[in-house]
């Protein structure tokens, strides 16, 4: 395993601190936890909080700071974080208006952050909770019950993160919140994957001229394998199934979310996205935001996601408010 | 070879429309030719024009846009654009005031243009250049009579733009573009090298347990190979060479740059950024502000490299200054 790192089992330890160090006036780091919160103090509006495995940086600390998220928990790496780190990060970010929690649907993550959630419920804090579950990949995984929370996890941050930053209170930010998920499809695939330091080898493997459709962003194998073709043809496939949904039509105004899985250069993602946009102008679909990079990545893996977001009034604004975080910076 | 491609020829062309695409509100492509210019018309202001080969994106249209540059040419993938490309981007963003070249010393690039510049003065436009040479692994290379520029030159864009952006003249804008060469420096290594597309083939082989010390951005060697050692290890190699240059000395104030190559994850950049910090508090040198992520890459390069930037506080300020690029904001 070729990695730059230290130690395997301080890695997540060391990542949080090269975070802090480098971004001061953004975030720091709870003591003795896997913990980042906003570098100030909590704020006199609804904090969020997200959070889950390391390995998918910037996610989800590089997210955190104004018009975002208020703290991000690190498991250790595809790992749910503990509950008492849930906990404590909740208790550190409120600030008397509640806490909402945003959940990537893995089992672990759901089970980890409902518990911590009962805990500051028992404190009196107000704790409200959404999961994020926009893979239109799989039904069920190794790891879910359900669809799984990838890349359009970070469409929630932003939108309900403006919403709590523009003083809406606890159950308005969470009503947004679930309208940007009732709204956000997203696909992936990969053409190496990752490895898990822990591990030391890749999550599977593939020939010269394979490639794995519907991949998760821990690792896990895809719907299936083929032999790999133009960025084009599987940008195609995975739009395929994006629309097969049945939210997209003609008329619609969209964001898009054009995601490296961590291995991806940008040149090939830029390349993607000029197909994407031509497609969605094929469908008379307008793209009224578009990202593009790596914004919820799986280690070294190559390989990329594509996200739509179905935008109305209400999303489009938000989604266009400042934000000023370590990851994501828009006046 | 893998990637996410479609015609190995038509890479670039895609790159730049996918990247217009993405980002219309910042950048537009000069009808067909491989400039990426600002959205808006031409500023009153001194303009900065830079560019090179294809392969390092963001750079260079990623940094178009407020308080950086106003044009950026392509060449293709590691290849000098030609001067008629970076003639044509001059006469686009010439505001009246000037243009400033911004060069990474590349042989090619510094012939191609300094023709452009010439071509340009015979039309009445004030050109100026400055020649980015900040890497310090190789006094010469298959590339280069002299050092390579490598990923210091995003600190000559971002802190020369805004001098620019503030209403320095032409004159003003180059001597603080050459204060920045004058305290920059950087260097770099691979744990895997990367593919050029038309080659079909890594530039390089490294056995599963090297690594290759003091590469550049173009698939090129470095000054040796060694075993694979820790993070820590590596980045105080990269530093010492980096220190020996003499310029960055107890009670000095720098800037910080852990740059992606492009395969790259950004746990280890921030892994090896908590070191960085380390290795400078140790020596009294105090960081302003770190930048962690990809911003000169290498393709699919699996590695990165460190840069400093010594700050007085006319840098520090331009450092500091509102920027709004598609790849670099900062309120």
């Amino acid at each position: 395993m070729k990695k730059l790192i230290n130690q395997v089992d301080s890695i997540v330890d060391e990542m949080l601190n090269g975070m802090v160090d480098a971004y001061p006036n953004y975030v720091k780091r709870l003591a003795g936890l896997e913990v980042l919160v906003r570098a100030n103090a909590p704020q006199p509006k609804v904090a969020l909080v997200s959070g889950g495995g390391s390995g998918h940086e910037p996610a989800h600390g590089g997210y955190v700071g104004k018009g975002m998220l208020d703290g991000a928990v690190a498991g250790a790496v595809f790992t749910s974080p503990t509950p008492d780190q849930v906990y404590e990060a909740i208790k550190a970010v409120d600030g008397g208006k509640g806490v909402l929690l945003v959940i990537k649907n893995y089992t672990g993550d759901v089970m980890n952050f409902e518990m911590a959630a009962d805990m500051a419920a028992d404190d009196g804090i107000k704790v409200e909770k959404v999961v994020v579950a926009d893979d239109v990949a799989v039904e069920n995984s190794t790891w879910t019950t359900g669809r799984r929370g990838i890349a359009g996890t970070i469409f929630v941050h932003k939108i309900a993160g403006a919403a709590a930053e523009a003083g809406a209170d606890l159950a308005d930010v969470k009503r947004v919140a679930e309208k940007v998920i009732a709204n956000v499809r997203s696909m992936g695939m990969a053409i190496d994957a990752c490895t898990v330091p822990a591990a030391g080898k890749p999550s599977f493997e593939l020939a010269d001229d394979e490639i794995e459709i519907g991949i998760g962003i821990h690792g896990e194998p895809g719907t299936h394998r083929e032999k790999i073709s133009s960025v084009n043809e599987i940008s195609d496939k995975l739009l395929a199934k994006i629309f097969a949904e049945n939210i997209y039509n003609s008329g619609d105004e969209v964001a898009v979310m054009v995601n490296g899985m961590g291995g991806t250069p940008l040149m090939e993602l830029l390349v993607a996205n000029k197909h994407v946009k031509e497609v969605l102008a094929s469908k008379n679909i307008k793209v009224a935001k578009t990202l593009v990079g790596n914004y919820m990545t799986s280690l070294d893996m190559a390989g990329f996601s594509i996200t739509l977001l179905k935008l109305d009034d209400e999303l489009k604004k938000l989604l266009n408010a400042p934000a000023d975080t370590p990851a994501f910076v828009q006046f």
